[in-house]
């Protein structure tokens, strides 16, 4: 049985949460809290992930793979989730990469001041963050206006990934108002088979 | 003609320009210099990237590629540069997303504060992105402790990505002594065939 090593509240793990939901394939949870620190012990460090983070799935052999977007990749490939064509494979890693470096840092982490209690010790930083959030949004919309979906006409892991924490992004201040089209993929996405929120318990 | 957007001293760049020499692919090169905002003039906006960051990789059919992670990828596929195995395929991409989340926003935007003289604007956040700079550090030093390469026993595109900002990270002021087994892998990187520094003409 893979084993999904993983925090309720954070957008990376659902990623995974729910490509493996969508892709029916059973996996045991372990929920580690990363504000008790639970991801930084000698142990998981040594054993699990050597960068301290959550998600990491363990597969029967005892492999493991970390960086939720390498684990989509993984589980993705030769399915419906990734393209065949090599150049529409390589906007998907596009995509990809653009939430890790110019979206996460901006919109998942201001939402993670916020239901942490951080936001006081951050307050000098929080005007660039939301600047780069919203420029990672306009971003987002311009595709989204002459698009259904981030890549080709279909569903994919890029859009697991720019919507895990782009949905929840009322949580941390951003109003989604201002982006009707990236709202309609949002809707969009929501329908997909399979589909689960963040909030939802994990099976 | 294939043609690359870049900025010299870019990492980023440089990933994409050491793998078309490694593979020997012929590109023109257009210099675009970040500092005066050349990146984000409207028409770069609008016709290379929404994103306004080099590289962006254009190719005969007007066809282009942004984030330089999954321009390697799309490179590097069917190549010696990136395995055959689904496995080790995915862990090539778990070493180049931690080299964008956890590496790059730390070693690489120092010395970006170092050379464009943007230190001083940034003193007060210099501590903690230092920390987190020697944390990746260490998580590479671990990992080479035990490996000769990132993935596998051979060069990937994942050493590339990782060796593009830690070739140069004493220019921001990281010092490499106390990694020796990273020393060795720079030095392992720097043998490969067609290798080619970050200061050298792209060409």
């Amino acid at each position: 049985m893979w084993r999904l090593y993983d925090y309720q509240e954070s957008g990376n793990g659902y990623k995974v949460r729910l490509l493996l939901r969508q892709l029916g394939h059973p996996f045991e949870l372990v929920h580690l809290d990363i504000l008790k620190g639970q991801t930084r012990t000698p142990e998981f460090l040594a054993d699990k992930n050597p960068n301290g983070k959550i998600p990491v799935l363990e597969f029967d052999a005892g492999r493991r793979l970390w960086e939720s977007n390498a684990i989509l990749w993984y589980l993705a490939e030769g399915t419906q989730f990734v393209p065949a064509d090599a150049f529409l494979r390589a906007q998907v890693l596009q995509w990809m990469c653009f939430e890790q470096y110019s979206h996460e840092p901006y919109i998942a982490t201001v939402r993670f001041w916020e239901f942490s209690g951080q936001m006081d010790a951050h307050r000098h930083e929080l005007e660039e963050r939301r600047r780069r959030g919203v420029q990672a949004l306009q971003v987002m919309e311009g595709h989204l206006s002459a698009h259904p979906y981030f890549v080709g006409d279909a569903y994919t892991i890029a859009d697991i990934a720019l919507y895990a924490y782009t949905h929840v992004a009322d949580e941390g201040g951003y109003d989604l108002a201002p982006y009707p089209a990236l709202r309609r993929w949002l809707g969009r996405v929501r329908e997909q088979p399979g589909h689960l929120l963040i909030t939802d318990p994990c099976k």
